[in-house]
């Protein structure tokens, strides 16, 4: 259950979870921390300084830069890119106190292809629809779409769309999940008993 | 005229056709089903499951999943990305019964970094511009752009938008094609003599 | 100080100025120009008749082909993609005339996931926020986002915003640059001294 690394990947961290796959073409770099049982497929990039927790599926060609914290079960779609910097210019010295962190919470899903701006937070099973790009804040469980990407929904933990019953109660028709909204926060929070 | 790989490219599969080239840190998989005269460039993916036809164009980075089938003479510009799973969640089970199909139909051609949103099916000859989104079917001919990609025109085989004439005929100037709009499905069809 | 090939690298061209890094699976095919102190990320592509400046940042995936013009001191964000043909079909002959050209300027910056149509032409010091989808020219520091892009403000050199004065002289606050609105052209310059 160690680390297994095709023969065309590079994992040059020691900080590599048992169970993790680097497949061809993908490269971690030293320095990256990545949990157990993590995917990582190819072309992919986890540069030093980039975190990312347990059973992380990162898919073809997603790259990930310091700065960028992954929860336990984040899906990572296609393609995802971070950055870290919002105002990159060749030649400017970019040192480790100009990175601009992002964190990705546990259970979120981001789309292939979607951009994520630094300086966000993406909450607790958020869902990215495919090709958005994240510029702001991402609730739990919000599902997002658009460029830039908007608020267009709320999903359950499955990633299914939620729908308000007439008590207000939102509810999963798969999984018998129930959420009701934080008239506060705006945010959903699992339904008390 | 046999497959020609490049000494730094991987394909695992015997079901790629004769004259077809896979170029530098491209990966086709064992069970992926490529035809004759395919043009697959560096950092190129095909997982198998993923049919693709004869003279395919597969430009750089593109990702083409299981459930994708792709026709003849199809054009895939550079970092096209497909999709397969509507919901996708880490650490969910994901097996042959929940893919969801897409189909490109012969000679479309997708521009560099087109999203396509699984479950669609792009029509002959249709066209998305760069950076569209495809989240429902293009219809053959269709020429679409945008996030997510809407109809803005109407395309010949060439490529070139079509003009309608005073009589309603859609012609290509550069091709001597002419066309006429179906009425009761909407689509594009060529004209009767 | 001559060329650093990572040994995953692929470097063929001759034309590669002192200084310029090339990293693990990116290629630089023969007949490309690229100037000094580059830094080309993994995964990277330049493509025979693209010519890019001096201390050009070419992040992780991005595209370069043949036709597209690059000054000095641009920053190209992950996965940029440059395109050089308007109507690309599989299987149509396309040669050297048939190239569209597209050229960004000095100094200028493309965020990560950057798509640019062929044919246009981004100013000095402009700055493309990520995701964009550049479809016609950007004027020099304007700031453009969206898909398709769209001007939203001016930066100066350094990337920060500039703001308006009351007596309309756009100003930066970290750099003490100063420029004015041509009326003629709408077109940001340095202000006269």
């Amino acid at each position: 259950m160690a680390v297994k690394v095709h023969p065309q990947g590079l994992c040059e961290s020691d900080e590599v979870g048992d169970g993790t796959r680097v497949w061809a073409f993908a490269h971690v770099l030293k320095g990256a921390v990545v949990g157990k049982d993590c995917n990582i497929c190819d072309c992919a990039f986890i540069e030093d300084g980039a975190v990312l927790g347990d059973r992380v599926t990162v898919k073809n060609a997603v790259l990930v830069w310091r700065g960028v914290t992954v929860g336990d079960d984040v899906f990572l779609g296609p393609n995802v890119l971070f950055t870290n910097d919002l105002r990159p210019r060749s030649g400017t010295a970019f040192s480790a106190d100009d990175v601009v962190p992002t964190t990705v919470r546990n259970g979120a899903s981001l789309g292939a292809g979607v951009v994520v701006v630094c300086g966000t937070e993406i909450g607790e099973y958020a869902f990215a629809g495919a090709g958005a790009v994240i510029t702001r804040d991402v609730a739990p469980h919000s599902f997002v779409a658009g460029n830039p990407a908007v608020h267009k929904g709320w999903v359950g933990r499955c990633g299914a769309r939620l729908t308000a019953d007439d008590a207000g109660v939102w509810r999963c028709a798969e999984c018998d999940e129930s959420y009701e909204l934080d008239d506060s926060s705006g945010r959903l929070r699992p339904k008390s008993a």
